[in-house]
Protein backbone atom coordinates (compact mmCIF):
# COMPACT_ATOMS: atom_id res chain seq x y z
CA UNK A 1 0.00 0.00 0.00
CA UNK A 2 1.44 3.35 -0.90
CA UNK A 3 1.62 5.50 1.87
CA UNK A 4 -1.16 7.84 2.80
CA UNK A 5 -1.53 11.49 1.89
CA UNK A 6 -3.39 13.89 3.72
CA UNK A 7 -4.18 17.49 1.80
CA UNK A 8 -0.93 16.26 -0.26
CA UNK A 9 0.69 15.97 2.89
CA UNK A 10 2.31 12.65 3.13
CA UNK A 11 1.30 10.39 6.67
CA UNK A 12 4.93 10.79 7.65
CA UNK A 13 4.81 14.39 7.70
CA UNK A 14 1.99 14.90 8.65
CA UNK A 15 2.81 13.57 12.12
CA UNK A 16 5.65 15.73 12.10
CA UNK A 17 3.88 18.66 11.57
CA UNK A 18 1.15 17.49 14.48
CA UNK A 19 3.84 17.35 16.88
CA UNK A 20 5.30 20.60 16.74
CA UNK A 21 2.42 22.32 16.41
CA UNK A 22 0.04 20.07 18.66
CA UNK A 23 2.27 19.43 20.55
CA UNK A 24 1.68 15.35 20.25
CA UNK A 25 0.15 12.76 17.35
CA UNK A 26 -3.28 13.14 18.25
CA UNK A 27 -5.74 10.36 16.80
CA UNK A 28 -8.58 13.25 16.58
CA UNK A 29 -6.19 15.32 14.25
CA UNK A 30 -5.75 12.66 11.74
CA UNK A 31 -9.40 12.22 11.97
CA UNK A 32 -9.47 15.95 11.46
CA UNK A 33 -6.85 16.00 8.86
CA UNK A 34 -9.07 13.36 6.91
CA UNK A 35 -12.13 15.49 7.34
CA UNK A 36 -10.14 18.42 6.14
CA UNK A 37 -9.00 16.63 2.73
CA UNK A 38 -12.89 15.16 1.80
CA UNK A 39 -14.04 19.16 2.71
CA UNK A 40 -11.50 20.87 0.19
CA UNK A 41 -11.90 17.79 -2.33
CA UNK A 42 -15.96 18.12 -2.46
CA UNK A 43 -15.46 22.29 -1.98
CA UNK A 44 -13.36 22.34 -4.94
CA UNK A 45 -10.54 25.31 -5.79
CA UNK A 46 -11.71 28.68 -4.38
CA UNK A 47 -9.37 31.74 -3.17
CA UNK A 48 -11.63 32.89 -0.71
CA UNK A 49 -11.70 29.34 1.62
CA UNK A 50 -13.30 29.84 5.16
CA UNK A 51 -13.59 27.08 7.45
CA UNK A 52 -15.77 26.78 10.87
CA UNK A 53 -15.73 23.69 13.30
CA UNK A 54 -17.93 22.68 15.70
CA UNK A 55 -15.66 21.80 18.63
CA UNK A 56 -12.62 23.49 19.85
CA UNK A 57 -11.19 19.95 20.47
CA UNK A 58 -8.07 18.81 17.86
CA UNK A 59 -9.92 19.79 14.80
CA UNK A 60 -8.97 23.68 14.68
CA UNK A 61 -5.85 22.70 14.64
CA UNK A 62 -5.75 20.17 11.77
CA UNK A 63 -7.65 23.22 9.72
CA UNK A 64 -4.84 25.56 10.68
CA UNK A 65 -2.03 23.10 9.77
CA UNK A 66 -3.90 21.89 5.97
CA UNK A 67 -5.09 25.19 5.18
CA UNK A 68 -4.44 28.84 5.03
CA UNK A 69 -7.38 29.49 7.83
CA UNK A 70 -6.64 30.25 11.26
CA UNK A 71 -8.48 31.65 13.90
CA UNK A 72 -6.03 34.88 14.29
CA UNK A 73 -6.52 35.19 10.82
CA UNK A 74 -10.56 35.15 11.07
CA UNK A 75 -11.00 32.52 8.21
CA UNK A 76 -10.92 29.81 11.00
CA UNK A 77 -14.14 29.87 12.77
CA UNK A 78 -14.88 27.85 15.96
CA UNK A 79 -18.03 27.29 17.53
CA UNK A 80 -17.95 25.23 20.90
CA UNK A 81 -20.86 22.71 19.88
CA UNK A 82 -18.79 19.67 20.85
CA UNK A 83 -19.31 18.36 17.46
CA UNK A 84 -16.78 16.40 15.45
CA UNK A 85 -17.22 18.48 12.00
CA UNK A 86 -16.67 20.65 10.31
CA UNK A 87 -17.68 22.68 6.84
CA UNK A 88 -15.22 24.31 4.21
CA UNK A 89 -16.89 27.09 2.49
CA UNK A 90 -16.30 30.07 0.07
CA UNK A 91 -16.90 33.52 1.65
CA UNK A 92 -18.31 34.63 -1.62
CA UNK A 93 -20.47 32.34 -2.87
CA UNK A 94 -21.66 30.90 0.81
CA UNK A 95 -21.82 27.74 -1.13
CA UNK A 96 -19.73 24.97 1.09
CA UNK A 97 -19.83 21.28 2.25
CA UNK A 98 -19.94 19.80 5.79
CA UNK A 99 -18.06 16.75 6.69
CA UNK A 100 -18.92 14.94 10.00
CA UNK A 101 -18.17 11.85 11.81
CA UNK A 102 -21.14 8.89 10.81
CA UNK A 103 -21.85 7.62 14.26
CA UNK A 104 -23.45 4.38 12.54
CA UNK A 105 -20.52 3.73 10.39
CA UNK A 106 -18.28 3.78 13.65
CA UNK A 107 -19.78 0.26 14.97
CA UNK A 108 -17.78 -1.51 12.38
CA UNK A 109 -14.21 0.73 13.76
CA UNK A 110 -14.25 -0.87 17.23
CA UNK A 111 -10.90 1.29 18.14
CA UNK A 112 -12.10 4.46 16.81
CA UNK A 113 -15.41 3.66 18.53
CA UNK A 114 -13.41 3.15 21.59
CA UNK A 115 -11.38 6.15 21.44
CA UNK A 116 -14.38 8.71 20.39
CA UNK A 117 -16.08 7.20 23.15
CA UNK A 118 -13.59 8.09 25.53
CA UNK A 119 -15.10 11.62 25.84
CA UNK A 120 -16.84 9.80 28.70
CA UNK A 121 -13.67 8.17 29.96
CA UNK A 122 -15.40 4.71 30.90
CA UNK A 123 -12.93 2.98 28.17
CA UNK A 124 -9.11 3.26 28.36
CA UNK A 125 -6.66 4.82 25.14
CA UNK A 126 -5.64 2.94 22.45
CA UNK A 127 -2.37 2.98 21.29
CA UNK A 128 -2.44 5.59 18.99
CA UNK A 129 -0.48 3.38 16.11
CA UNK A 130 -3.17 1.07 15.86
CA UNK A 131 -5.97 4.01 16.27
CA UNK A 132 -4.23 5.13 13.39
CA UNK A 133 -3.67 2.13 11.13
CA UNK A 134 -7.98 1.82 12.00
CA UNK A 135 -8.70 5.03 10.87
CA UNK A 136 -6.02 5.08 7.77
CA UNK A 137 -8.39 2.35 6.76
CA UNK A 138 -11.38 3.12 7.37
CA UNK A 139 -11.03 6.57 5.72
CA UNK A 140 -13.89 8.07 4.09
CA UNK A 141 -16.40 5.06 5.15
CA UNK A 142 -16.87 6.70 8.95
CA UNK A 143 -16.97 10.24 7.43
CA UNK A 144 -20.46 11.90 5.96
CA UNK A 145 -20.45 14.87 3.72
CA UNK A 146 -23.05 16.98 2.39
CA UNK A 147 -23.40 20.38 0.47
CA UNK A 148 -24.38 23.34 2.49
CA UNK A 149 -25.37 26.71 2.01
CA UNK A 150 -24.21 29.35 4.87
CA UNK A 151 -26.67 31.88 6.07
CA UNK A 152 -23.83 34.65 5.79
CA UNK A 153 -20.14 34.47 5.72
CA UNK A 154 -19.30 34.15 9.68
CA UNK A 155 -15.98 36.35 9.58
CA UNK A 156 -17.33 39.55 10.67
CA UNK A 157 -15.28 42.08 8.60
CA UNK A 158 -17.78 44.91 9.49
CA UNK A 159 -15.92 48.35 11.31
CA UNK A 160 -16.01 47.57 14.71
CA UNK A 161 -16.69 50.91 17.08
CA UNK A 162 -14.80 50.95 20.10
CA UNK A 163 -14.38 53.45 22.96
CA UNK A 164 -12.76 53.32 26.69
CA UNK A 165 -14.15 51.05 29.12
CA UNK A 166 -15.24 53.90 31.60
CA UNK A 167 -14.34 51.30 34.58
CA UNK A 168 -10.77 50.39 33.43
CA UNK A 169 -9.88 52.42 30.76
CA UNK A 170 -9.05 49.68 28.07
CA UNK A 171 -10.57 49.40 24.54
CA UNK A 172 -13.42 47.19 24.18
CA UNK A 173 -15.96 47.14 21.54
CA UNK A 174 -18.96 49.61 22.16
CA UNK A 175 -21.67 47.20 21.09
CA UNK A 176 -20.48 45.26 24.01
CA UNK A 177 -22.63 47.69 26.71
CA UNK A 178 -21.60 50.13 29.14
CA UNK A 179 -18.53 48.65 29.76
CA UNK A 180 -16.04 45.92 28.79
CA UNK A 181 -16.68 42.60 29.99
CA UNK A 182 -14.06 42.45 32.44
CA UNK A 183 -15.14 44.92 34.30
CA UNK A 184 -19.09 43.46 34.24
CA UNK A 185 -18.18 40.66 36.46
CA UNK A 186 -17.07 38.68 33.99
CA UNK A 187 -13.16 38.63 34.37
CA UNK A 188 -11.68 35.23 34.48
CA UNK A 189 -8.78 37.02 36.81
CA UNK A 190 -8.28 39.15 39.81
CA UNK A 191 -5.43 41.38 39.66
CA UNK A 192 -2.99 40.32 42.51
CA UNK A 193 -0.12 42.71 43.86
CA UNK A 194 3.50 41.89 43.80
CA UNK A 195 7.10 43.00 44.56
CA UNK A 196 7.23 42.43 40.87
CA UNK A 197 4.84 44.71 39.73
CA UNK A 198 5.23 46.77 36.93
CA UNK A 199 2.54 48.33 35.33
CA UNK A 200 2.71 51.80 33.41
CA UNK A 201 -0.28 54.08 33.72
CA UNK B 1 21.32 48.18 17.35
CA UNK B 2 21.14 44.63 17.28
CA UNK B 3 18.40 42.49 15.69
CA UNK B 4 15.14 42.53 17.51
CA UNK B 5 14.28 39.25 19.61
CA UNK B 6 11.03 37.95 20.35
CA UNK B 7 10.52 34.82 22.72
CA UNK B 8 13.60 33.47 21.20
CA UNK B 9 12.76 34.06 17.92
CA UNK B 10 14.68 36.50 15.32
CA UNK B 11 12.24 39.38 14.04
CA UNK B 12 13.58 38.00 10.52
CA UNK B 13 12.62 34.83 11.29
CA UNK B 14 9.15 35.81 13.46
CA UNK B 15 8.29 37.27 10.34
CA UNK B 16 8.75 34.56 7.83
CA UNK B 17 7.11 32.18 10.24
CA UNK B 18 4.03 35.14 10.37
CA UNK B 19 3.71 34.63 7.00
CA UNK B 20 3.94 31.33 6.13
CA UNK B 21 0.94 30.88 9.46
CA UNK B 22 -0.93 33.80 9.78
CA UNK B 23 -0.74 34.34 5.53
CA UNK B 24 0.66 38.07 5.84
CA UNK B 25 3.08 40.40 7.74
CA UNK B 26 0.57 41.97 10.64
CA UNK B 27 1.28 44.46 13.00
CA UNK B 28 -1.21 43.26 15.37
CA UNK B 29 0.90 39.44 15.25
CA UNK B 30 4.00 41.25 15.75
CA UNK B 31 2.45 43.49 18.82
CA UNK B 32 1.00 39.83 20.00
CA UNK B 33 4.52 38.83 19.70
CA UNK B 34 5.80 41.13 22.14
CA UNK B 35 2.98 40.64 24.83
CA UNK B 36 3.71 37.16 24.65
CA UNK B 37 7.60 37.76 25.44
CA UNK B 38 6.71 39.97 28.29
CA UNK B 39 3.73 37.29 29.14
CA UNK B 40 6.41 34.58 29.46
CA UNK B 41 9.42 36.78 31.02
CA UNK B 42 6.87 37.56 33.74
CA UNK B 43 5.57 34.37 34.76
CA UNK B 44 8.57 32.62 34.20
CA UNK B 45 9.28 29.13 33.31
CA UNK B 46 6.29 26.66 34.01
CA UNK B 47 5.46 23.17 32.26
CA UNK B 48 2.05 24.05 32.84
CA UNK B 49 1.73 26.97 30.39
CA UNK B 50 -1.74 28.40 29.71
CA UNK B 51 -2.58 31.30 27.96
CA UNK B 52 -6.50 32.93 27.27
CA UNK B 53 -6.26 36.07 24.35
CA UNK B 54 -9.44 38.44 24.60
CA UNK B 55 -9.60 38.82 21.11
CA UNK B 56 -10.32 36.69 18.31
CA UNK B 57 -8.29 38.86 16.02
CA UNK B 58 -3.78 38.19 15.49
CA UNK B 59 -3.50 37.47 19.38
CA UNK B 60 -4.26 33.89 18.99
CA UNK B 61 -1.73 33.49 15.68
CA UNK B 62 0.95 34.99 18.07
CA UNK B 63 0.19 32.59 21.14
CA UNK B 64 0.30 29.97 18.56
CA UNK B 65 3.40 30.45 17.12
CA UNK B 66 5.97 30.97 19.86
CA UNK B 67 4.11 28.82 22.95
CA UNK B 68 3.39 25.39 22.91
CA UNK B 69 -0.21 26.77 23.33
CA UNK B 70 -2.90 25.95 20.24
CA UNK B 71 -6.58 26.11 19.98
CA UNK B 72 -6.75 22.59 19.39
CA UNK B 73 -4.48 21.37 22.03
CA UNK B 74 -7.04 23.35 24.60
CA UNK B 75 -4.11 25.26 26.12
CA UNK B 76 -5.13 28.44 24.44
CA UNK B 77 -8.17 30.26 25.26
CA UNK B 78 -10.03 32.56 23.05
CA UNK B 79 -12.46 35.07 24.37
CA UNK B 80 -14.44 37.36 22.06
CA UNK B 81 -14.28 40.62 23.86
CA UNK B 82 -12.47 42.29 21.16
CA UNK B 83 -9.60 43.49 23.89
CA UNK B 84 -5.79 43.25 22.34
CA UNK B 85 -4.75 41.80 25.80
CA UNK B 86 -3.90 38.25 26.64
CA UNK B 87 -2.64 36.57 30.12
CA UNK B 88 -0.36 33.60 30.45
CA UNK B 89 -0.99 31.19 33.67
CA UNK B 90 0.23 27.91 34.98
CA UNK B 91 -2.74 26.18 35.05
CA UNK B 92 -1.63 24.16 38.27
CA UNK B 93 -1.38 26.96 40.60
CA UNK B 94 -3.49 29.53 38.52
CA UNK B 95 -0.87 32.14 38.51
CA UNK B 96 -0.53 34.28 35.88
CA UNK B 97 0.64 37.43 34.49
CA UNK B 98 -2.07 39.59 32.35
CA UNK B 99 -0.18 41.96 29.82
CA UNK B 100 -2.42 44.57 27.64
CA UNK B 101 -1.78 47.63 25.35
CA UNK B 102 -1.74 50.83 27.67
CA UNK B 103 -4.26 52.90 25.61
CA UNK B 104 -3.08 55.88 27.71
CA UNK B 105 0.99 54.94 25.95
CA UNK B 106 -0.77 55.03 22.44
CA UNK B 107 -0.66 58.93 22.36
CA UNK B 108 2.96 59.05 22.06
CA UNK B 109 2.96 56.79 18.56
CA UNK B 110 0.89 57.89 16.16
CA UNK B 111 1.34 55.15 13.86
CA UNK B 112 0.38 52.64 16.06
CA UNK B 113 -2.73 54.35 17.31
CA UNK B 114 -3.82 55.55 14.14
CA UNK B 115 -3.37 51.19 13.16
CA UNK B 116 -5.40 50.13 16.42
CA UNK B 117 -7.81 53.11 15.60
CA UNK B 118 -8.16 51.77 12.12
CA UNK B 119 -11.11 49.48 14.00
CA UNK B 120 -12.67 52.20 12.88
CA UNK B 121 -11.93 52.21 9.38
CA UNK B 122 -11.71 56.09 9.38
CA UNK B 123 -7.90 56.35 9.23
CA UNK B 124 -5.45 54.38 6.14
CA UNK B 125 -3.12 51.79 6.71
CA UNK B 126 0.12 52.77 7.63
CA UNK B 127 2.76 50.51 5.65
CA UNK B 128 3.93 47.55 7.43
CA UNK B 129 7.62 48.49 7.87
CA UNK B 130 7.05 51.67 9.15
CA UNK B 131 4.69 50.53 11.45
CA UNK B 132 6.68 47.53 12.95
CA UNK B 133 9.42 49.70 13.29
CA UNK B 134 7.46 52.08 15.51
CA UNK B 135 5.92 48.69 17.34
CA UNK B 136 9.40 47.49 17.86
CA UNK B 137 10.70 51.20 19.26
CA UNK B 138 7.74 51.48 21.41
CA UNK B 139 8.08 47.84 22.81
CA UNK B 140 7.29 47.64 26.44
CA UNK B 141 6.58 51.23 26.80
CA UNK B 142 2.78 50.33 24.57
CA UNK B 143 2.35 47.23 27.31
CA UNK B 144 1.03 47.31 30.44
CA UNK B 145 1.34 44.23 32.88
CA UNK B 146 0.39 42.93 35.94
CA UNK B 147 0.12 39.55 38.17
CA UNK B 148 -3.03 37.87 37.96
CA UNK B 149 -4.68 34.94 39.43
CA UNK B 150 -7.25 32.92 37.98
CA UNK B 151 -10.77 31.99 39.36
CA UNK B 152 -10.18 28.33 37.81
CA UNK B 153 -7.98 26.73 34.30
CA UNK B 154 -10.03 27.39 31.64
CA UNK B 155 -9.23 24.37 29.68
CA UNK B 156 -12.34 22.24 30.32
CA UNK B 157 -10.57 18.72 31.33
CA UNK B 158 -13.56 16.90 32.89
CA UNK B 159 -15.43 14.17 30.86
CA UNK B 160 -18.21 15.26 28.59
CA UNK B 161 -21.26 12.99 28.78
CA UNK B 162 -22.41 12.69 25.14
CA UNK B 163 -25.31 11.24 22.97
CA UNK B 164 -26.92 11.44 19.97
CA UNK B 165 -29.00 13.92 18.81
CA UNK B 166 -32.37 13.01 18.43
CA UNK B 167 -33.07 14.82 15.33
CA UNK B 168 -29.59 14.61 13.06
CA UNK B 169 -28.37 11.23 15.15
CA UNK B 170 -24.93 13.06 15.72
CA UNK B 171 -23.15 12.76 18.62
CA UNK B 172 -23.39 16.05 20.60
CA UNK B 173 -22.53 16.86 24.58
CA UNK B 174 -26.11 16.45 26.30
CA UNK B 175 -25.16 18.93 28.56
CA UNK B 176 -26.13 21.85 25.55
CA UNK B 177 -29.53 20.35 26.01
CA UNK B 178 -32.14 17.94 24.62
CA UNK B 179 -31.12 18.28 20.79
CA UNK B 180 -27.72 19.40 19.33
CA UNK B 181 -27.66 23.04 18.89
CA UNK B 182 -27.56 23.28 15.09
CA UNK B 183 -30.90 21.08 15.00
CA UNK B 184 -32.03 23.79 17.98
CA UNK B 185 -31.91 26.39 15.14
CA UNK B 186 -28.59 27.58 15.79
CA UNK B 187 -27.10 26.09 12.62
CA UNK B 188 -25.12 28.22 10.40
CA UNK B 189 -25.91 26.08 7.21
CA UNK B 190 -28.54 24.74 5.73
CA UNK B 191 -27.82 21.53 3.33
CA UNK B 192 -28.49 21.66 -0.30
CA UNK B 193 -29.08 18.91 -2.38
CA UNK B 194 -26.54 17.86 -5.45
CA UNK B 195 -25.85 15.56 -8.21
CA UNK B 196 -22.42 15.08 -6.28
CA UNK B 197 -24.04 14.50 -2.52
CA UNK B 198 -22.55 10.89 -1.76
CA UNK B 199 -23.51 10.89 2.14
CA UNK B 200 -23.43 6.95 3.60
CA UNK B 201 -25.71 6.74 6.19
Amino acid sequence: MSEPVICGVSFEDFLIRMEEFHGYRAPGLLLGGLMVDVALRELGQTPYLNVVTETVVCLPDAVQLLTPCTIGNGFLQVLDWGKFALTSYDRLTLSGVRVWLNPNALFNYPLIRSWFERSNRSTQKPPFEELSSEILSARADILSHKPVRLHRALKDSRPVPTGRCPECGEFYPLRLGSACPACRSEAYYIYQTSPKQSTRD
